[in-house]
């Protein structure tokens, strides 16, 4: 993988419990976008706002059902590779989750680990450590909306050697869009954030999406930007390998300049599983 | 320690390599501030720009020497808490270092531990972790300046319990200030970023500093801002308790949140240990 590669976002409001209709949405949005990758926003399958545990079962997706088989034509034919949020059925539990499907029909799951406030009474916290997968668009990792408040999450998959981020997002402010340059400068990655729009009243309160989806560089560069109110496919050229120079200054290599030894407190537990 | 501190940071432009010039000045702005905590920029004793090592080892200062003892004085008299920038001398060592010294005289020495660009060529790096000091104005931990790339510092210091941590700094850029919002945020911890002002041509280049210094609550509200470009005493009243609630959201605790057993890859080499 040596070449550059045309990244998207598919920004849009996904329709409450409509998943056929959501489907269709994507489906053209992949249409119009003619990306090799294409990330779409969190939970876009089904909506965000479950008024509880049962709603979220309802709408959950297995990647052994149909729905899946369904992304995986799209991804055989187009061929992009695709990212999307969605609620996952699995056993008796519902994860946040979100798939990388690649070309070849390979599926990835990633499943929130830092689920967002009242998400907690909703889903299963993700119970896998993130992993980067090597794909034919460069090597990719996946985080979920409010896992950008962690900064181990997008530490650990760029030291596991992830080139680009996909970051499906449900942001109802709008730190998380100004947090993702120093995300993509301090590991030296592209980050893709797509976020969605519109609103939902589902219960007592209104909750507004902030959109602004954006792909930024390896070194923090605005490559391209969604409107904060409007459904829009927003794409960029790059060149994921630039992501392997982690040199930022002439003398600053951010990842060889880390000096885990004196970084105390970080791991206790296996600091001291060491001692043992 | 219960109470509310007030907070200053004491942004000045040192004369570079005139020692005394830069003490009588810090001293007229601890007096200015008439604050329990103050914090001066990175190597403001000496000026940044040293041509060689040399140049560093002959303004580098023992903490057991002339200065420190004045700073003590100081320190004993006002009484604030003192947290300075300096070269340090140490054995056939130089470390660009900074000192928390207490009224009570107790002095904590904190290294850089991530040397910015050709300060690798003049300084050792540091070889301590970086540590949490219990003080008479809370809980105090210290980096300096491009330690803010590296999230694991801020995060090692608020693990370890910091309520305040003291930012010393010589900065050229202004990606710093805005990222200390998020060092803040992410940590829940008051920051106080202390940078210089002025410019020096010394080599075959001229650096200007971006003064701009800033103190942030542990949700990242500017408690107080210092011009770009003069020399300015800024201060705020804090409670440094604050720093204790980590509740982000009404059900997210960022550190309890945090979940070491999935974040692979962070300190590869203790996981290994640990596996023995």
């Amino acid at each position: 993988m040596n070449e550059t590669i045309r990244a998207a976002c598919g920004q849009f409001q996904p329709q409450f419990g409509n998943v056929q209709a959501n489907l269709v949405r994507m489906s053209a949005m992949v249409e119009e976008a003619q990306a090799d990758l294409i990330v779409f926003p969190e939970l876009c399958t089904s909506g965000y706002e479950f008024r509880d545990r049962h709603e979220a079962e309802a709408l959950a997706l297995d990647p052994g059902g149909a729905e899946f088989h369904w992304f995986r034509e799209i991804a055989a034919n187009d061929p992009p590779h695709l990212v999307f949020g969605f609620p996952e059925r699995s056993h008796q539990s519902v994860f946040n989750s979100c798939a990388l499907i690649e070309p070849n029909g390979r599926t990835t799951i990633y499943r929130k680990i830092h689920l967002f406030d009242r998400e907690k009474n909703l889903f299963a916290p993700g119970d896998k450590p993130p992993k980067v997968i090597d794909t034919g668009v460069g090597r990719i990792g996946m985080m979920i909306c409010f896992d950008w408040v962690f900064p181990e999450i997008a530490r650990s998959l760029a030291l596991q050697g992830a080139q680009i981020i996909c970051h499906p997002s449900n942001l109802v402010l709008t730190y998380c869009q100004r947090a993702m340059f120093f995300r993509s400068v301090e590991n030296g990655v592209f980050t893709m954030t797509c976020n969605r729009i519109g609103s939902e009243a589902r219960s007592n309160r209104t909750l507004t999406f902030t959109g602004a989806s954006q792909i930024l560089s390896n070194r923090g560069a605005t490559l391209a930007q969604a409107a904060p109110d409007r459904e829009e496919v927003i794409a960029a050229t790059l060149h994921p390998l630039e992501a392997e120079n982690k040199m930022l200054t002439a003398n600053n290599h951010i990842f060889n300049d880390r000096r885990e030894d004196l970084y105390a407190g970080l791991c206790v537990e296996r600091a001291v599983a060491g001692r043992s």
